[in-house]
């Protein structure tokens, strides 16, 4: 066996969860990791019986959180990072067992399923100073993105004064979605004491505001918020539209639907600074847009001479394109660098400060949605 | 001379006005009409010089527009139509004179200068039976904008759930603009009291409100709008966005701006129904995006085969594309028609209705900015 | 009346022609021909009904074009111009016609039938020094098309090495298309009496081939082509390619078809330099993608700061697109100007020259397929 | 260890090459594979040095194909399957060694170096009914691309008439390239020993010919080509231009190149049938234009309702993009399943047959480019 390779523990992500692989390619992309241990079940045989089509020996693979964290954290060779990947709720209460046994954690977003939980997490995380924490708000790692970051900072665009982001998808099926079957397609999704807060802000916002956040620079001051029901039928909050002022000044304005009809699947994000302005699409990932005030629009791509950052965090050359798992797969191999590498050197993947900062956002909106007024983040 | 022309009027658009160019272009177009009189400037003389480049009789070349209405009228081969294309503030002024004289009436956008205007105007029109008026909210005559219109009242995407429109500008013409050269460049356009209510507002908000209406059907029953100065140094509102709940439950959201940096120049909208949505943009004109909730993403083509109704307000074939101009005398063409035909033939052409309610919309954002609650239409 | 404006006689173009209808539009777009005599069908009653509607008087509506070019010759205010738009078999005798009488032209593409044709014509102009002439190859008259040409003249992209044409339609109309309906649907277009020496090479190749001599600055020294026909049943070539050797030693390859299924109307052409490329798509005219070998894709926009020779041949601002029909206007106007304008400027509409090119290549490109080698353009 | 991995070993792709880089990645995408033995370096510590940073045992990381073979097939524990990533001209000679050790074998592209060395190797194989031969022309492991052949087949598009495929590159690096800089950077790619046939075919060209016959499900019959050397000092030929008669009587027209200025990279194919066509291009791979002959346009985009096979290739949800690394690894996993998999199932990946096809275009396309003259396939 690679000696180099980290071992990973994972939570969740059983045989149906399509989340479960993404995680799983991601941490074997770059041969950084080896899955040595996990729950995919509450049912042992279960658990035993996936984790075997995964190589894992049947001793690590256990029926709780709490029974993996113990007996890994005994073993010698036992798990140095845990990969969580459960409904919502459930992160803060799971991610907690795992730093009390100094167990490095990789959470899917978002950071908990409420603002209490996560102000809980938040000060769990930073008790421990021997382990570190990364959340898979993935599309911030897509190398055009992280460009994107980098040309904000250098003041590419100036002063940011306006940024519009949205998430929207369509989970109807191209179906008249019924409760039903709604039930049985989205299941924890649409049942809030899983989902967390907000089924459409816990699953998909929370994305959308990360990326705002995390290419800006800037953070929330207040926002005033409408969250509503669209379809009919299912209980469950499926769009939200919210303003936004940000701490320098700047104004915006963000979207997210989960019914947002037609098999739309779109996230979008343009920021408009003093000087120009930057968008970038998740269905054309490769390339950025970047309008200077004067001058011609320009389109970078990916790996290409005008976008030096990119490399950094690409596998292949300009022109041939890298898509979801590329990106998803640059956290797993930039926090398998951070744990090796005791150096300086700054890394780009999301961690529980903008965790925070996501459920701050969402508790705002639901505040701000039912008071039907501007609302301070706090 | 071609008798079948009407002959038409001109307030407004002198030597340096771009939109009066484009006015004449489009009266041109079709050859239904020629323009024999006109006021283009408050000086006898420079109105006389400029009239002389378009062929029009010294004697019919005015310095004002109440000068125009009585000695046109009492002409026999006095103006049929005239067309108004001065600063928004005058607009319910002239046409009123206009319309006491039994002349039709061309005017551009924004219907007036701000809501009482508005009624005042509506209300004259309506007591003229013998007159037809037509509001230039040109980006409504593009066929494909037409066609989606068709579209939706034949319930191709069913029942209308939300509604995304954004109008975008960037008027700061690549330099950091300051007082001086604002004044200088933007003339009237930041002086509210020949604008009108609200510069971003009802310089091209208006179109975004009024193509939003147009395509989708709907009205806006509530807003919740944040008018805001974003560019700093020159004082005027630059940036709108408003929340809207339509009549019939839809959600929406709508963005304006003129300090949108990077040469920015987009109209956009998009309509999400419980079957599908639309997307058009007027970048790309020639274009309709159908996504059906189920099936491939459709473009549908102006001319083709897929887009019957775009035929009857295009020129030229599929393939060939066509612009700003072919709509903007779209509008010219079907008025008049609409004067020579008596018959109940459908018309396209915006109206006094239309104008009303975008007054209306106008109105109370500026209500519901300043007081920071959601206001009612009315 | 307008006495700046110039007196047009049209020959050609009567109520079912669609590239009649796009000549008058062009025509009346700036104000500066008017059409005062006509020759619409060689029946003298249809032709002054037609000319009627178009306000020409009776006596100047002519049934052969040796009867306009006689009397008009003779009236003092005769036409000065006169715009043919009849099949291409007939555009040479129909062009020396006026060219006796001093008469300028505006002749539709391609210059003439065939070889023969092309050069007596050829020869007929340069005679007749009184007179000028300008040949429809609109598609060369877009703004970002000239800024590409004028691009290429200051060595943005260096020495050309390579260019890729394609125009290719679809004629089939989204039928089986049969002997039958394509008589009725395509007329003279299936006749190589009237048509001239190629179908697909005549009406549409012929463009392709300007286009790309146009903006490159190059001519083709050796071609080799390959003509055929590409549906069943119709007896007609609609299908060309043809790999050329350009005077400068670079290569090229050129594609057009009227049998592209699928309602494909697509004209694009991209030139490679040693420093570069440039691409440029009918279907999105207003934008020139300029790929520098070192750094990042442009979209320079017509009329926008980046793209200043354009706003010469626009009407409207940046960010509001124009079409076809703008650019077809853009020959009447920059021909009416260089009319009236005696001085040196230089003009940028395609003229007998070019025309003589297009013929030769088209030449060159039936001994080439039918010799199934090599051929030298002479 | 999971015992369900077929154990790999590696022939080439040491720590500078790309495309071994690749082929590792892919192979470990899906987990079905364990890289137990290389080939990395004739060195024979520098092969063990870069095989320990992958977890090679010592012993099994080689510094000859031959030992590889001879050794890893006396082992009981031996692999199951070579990939081979070397230069060109040795891919015969190293497959055929471990065909005769009954080794499977994934195979880089091109098939082989020329002509003479396809055939032997064809030969080879098919005297070996033990194993499986999968050859990486990658871009056909798209899901699109897959989608597009079965639609083919499923005569959505009707009879083929055209095909119309590009692979054009700029490997000049956005500098004036050199002798100098040429042959450190590009290397054996210049050197038509270790290229074979052709630098421009072989490297890129062949991906293209490849496609235009997978998914069109033709082969071409009779080629006219003209391979050229386009940018100066290097003496390579960097450009090839194809027509092509296709053995069902349609028409096509091929080009490639390696120095197309303007950091272009572009793969893009257009098919065109009796009744509508396709087109893909590998910059947006996640969706596959469908043009029927009469109705709108269709972007089928993967994974979703519109293209049902391509789910069978794809990991991910349809709105999240796939890329290059994706569609190498769905040759992988397919293999692996082939191999495992004993039923009559249908398999995707390119085989020897199709090696052997191409190696029959890039001959042709070279003895035709010297004589100038159409030259038949066989």
């Amino acid at each position: 066996m690679n000696t180099n390779k980290l071992s990973l523990g994972i939570v969740g992500g059983g045989p149906k969860s399509w989340i479960g692989h993404v995680h799983r390619i991601s941490a074997r992309f770059d041969d950084k990791y080896e899955i040595v241990a996990g729950v995919f079940s509450r049912n042992a045989k279960l658990s035993i019986n996936f984790g075997k089509t995964l190589g894992i020996s049947k001793d690590r693979c256990y029926s709780t959180f709490k029974e993996m964290a113990l007996k890994e954290s005994k073993r010698n060779d036992g798990i140095q990072v845990v990969s969580i990947m459960t409904p919502p709720s459930s992160h803060q209460i799971i991610a907690e067992k795992f730093i009390e046994k100094n167990i490095n954690i990789i959470s899917d977003k978002p950071f908990a399923g409420n603002l209490d939980q996560a102000k809980k997490l938040y000060k769990k995380i930073k008790s421990n100073k021997k382990i570190k924490y990364a959340l898979t708000h993935n599309y911030s790692a897509y190398p055009m993105v992280r460009e994107a970051k980098v040309l904000i900072e250098k003041d590419k665009i100036g002063k940011i004064e306006y940024v519009n982001v949205e998430y929207i998808q369509d989970w109807s099926g191209g179906t008249k979605i019924n409760v039903r079957n709604a039930k049985k397609k989205l299941k924890w999704k649409i049942d809030n004491k899983i989902v967390g807060a907000s089924a459409v802000l816990n699953e998909i916002g929370t994305h959308a505001y990360h990326l705002a956040t995390y290419i800006s620079g800037l953070k929330a001051e207040k926002i005033f918020a409408d969250i509503k029901q669209i379809s009919k039928k299912i209980k469950m909050d499926d769009n939200a539209q919210v303003m936004i002022n940000f701490t320098n000044g700047a104004k915006g304005m963000f979207w997210t639907s989960v019914m947002a009809k037609g098999g739309v699947y779109g996230l979008r994000i343009r920021v408009f600074g003093s000087k120009g302005s930057l968008e970038w699409v998740q269905n054309d990932p490769n390339y950025l847009k970047l309008n200077p005030d004067k001058g011609a629009v320009r389109y970078l791509e990916r790996g290409f001479h005008n976008a030096e950052l990119s490399k950094k965090f690409s596998r292949i050359k300009f022109g041939h394109p890298e898509g979801y798992l590329d990106a998803f797969a640059n956290i797993y191999r930039e926090f398998a660098d951070s744990l090796k590498n005791k150096s300086k050197k700054r890394y780009f993947y999301p961690n529980e400060d903008e965790g925070l900062e996501t459920a701050k956002f969402i508790n705002a909106c639901k505040v701000s949605s039912k008071n039907k007024r501007w609302v301070k983040i706090k």
